[in-house]
């Protein structure tokens, strides 16, 4: 339990948080039941979409993806977004333990900073629904599920980037120390990064196709 | 001039600018010139696009915006992001008196609230090239035209959205009178929401027609 002076555990010390209740729960737990519980999902849709031959096997990843970044955008970060007090919980309860835990890597969750609060608004109402939206519409070969999922992308990218970005201009000073700076703020929101830029120049190349096509035909039927 | 005890004109009073030198230019010289020279601009665009028979009335009518909004992200807001002190400038320069000006409606913009200056700083370096790219790919009509206004406009969006949501978060009181908030915070902005959600909306349909009309090719070719 690293309850220092400020009686909580996070950077910068002299961040107001009473009554605060330290985590119960240890590290390996509020990880493990979250990698836990997004594996068994992940399996289960890898698994029936597998059961209809039409969805490629891309697809079967992208859907994969999408309900592990939808759920996560709605339960853990809508969570989030509506539990100001989540520091106070006494109850134990998991979601609590996971933000108390999470902001030994950035306390301005703890601190309730407004542009986290803002991102991860916009992250967990709109991003998430949309999330789980873009399922249906890969199953069904939607004529969306492109814009969609570029979309959804370039907002989870735009909501990193104010993440960090907002970080650096107030000082980066917000981990407890290096190991939760580079776990949990650098190496979690990472994936954040990677995957929706993947996913984004997909979508991008599969709408650019599309449009070049679909104007190639006219032209031909023109001439 | 409106300097009241704190020595600037801006709310919340106990906003700290050291060395804070007064606008000089009165309001409608700066907003004036800023409408002046986008109509003369915008103009042009008009004007010159007219000279081509292939490019469509609505196009021109979208360059139009992609050039007033490229222009306004890159000079006015590219000026803000990278001048931290233009509050102290005595040299009568008319992007520091924009935003010294803007400030009444939003002190925000005076006082470097790390969120402004991150969506800002997004909207200018990324945004800003990206909207002239635009008239280059509209003109030609390159097949990424739709996916590239889809990403733009949805990024204004989401940053808009970001701007409004951490000003309600932080206690929606940096506007010097009612009159600066409705019409440089509230007036002034909802452009960059109206525009935006149309161009959205446009560029979505196109894109989603023509990932449907090719794909019932690909199926009439199979059959």
């Amino acid at each position: 339990m690293e309850v220092v002076g400020a009686g909580h555990p996070y950077v910068p010390a002299d961040l107001e948080l009473p009554d605060y209740v330290p985590v119960f729960l240890n590290q390996s737990t509020i990880v493990g039941v979250y990698l836990l519980t997004s594996m068994v999902i992940v399996s289960i849709v890898w698994i029936v979409s597998g059961l209809f031959p039409k969805i490629s096997k891309l697809d079967r990843v992208l859907m994969c993806w999408w309900i592990f970044t939808g759920l996560t955008h709605m339960v853990l970060e809508g969570y989030f977004v509506f539990s100001p007090e989540f520091y106070k919980d006494k109850t134990r309860f998991y979601l609590a333990e996971v933000w108390k835990e999470y902001s030994k890597g950035d306390s301005r969750y703890a601190g309730r900073d407004s542009a986290v609060v803002s991102v991860e608004g916009i992250t967990a109402v709109l991003e998430g629904p949309a999330s789980l939206l873009t399922l249906y519409a890969i199953a069904t070969k939607k004529s969306y599920r492109y814009a969609l999922q570029l979309a959804i992308s370039l907002g989870q990218l735009y909501g990193t980037l104010v993440y960090f970005l907002t970080a650096v201009l107030d000082g980066d000073n917000f981990a407890t120390n290096m190991f939760y700076y580079y776990a949990y703020y650098v190496l979690a929101n990472s994936f954040w990064i990677f995957i929706p830029t993947m996913i984004s120049i997909h979508c991008w190349k599969k709408i650019c196709y599309a449009v070049g096509a679909q104007e190639e035909k006219k032209k031909t039927k023109v001439r």
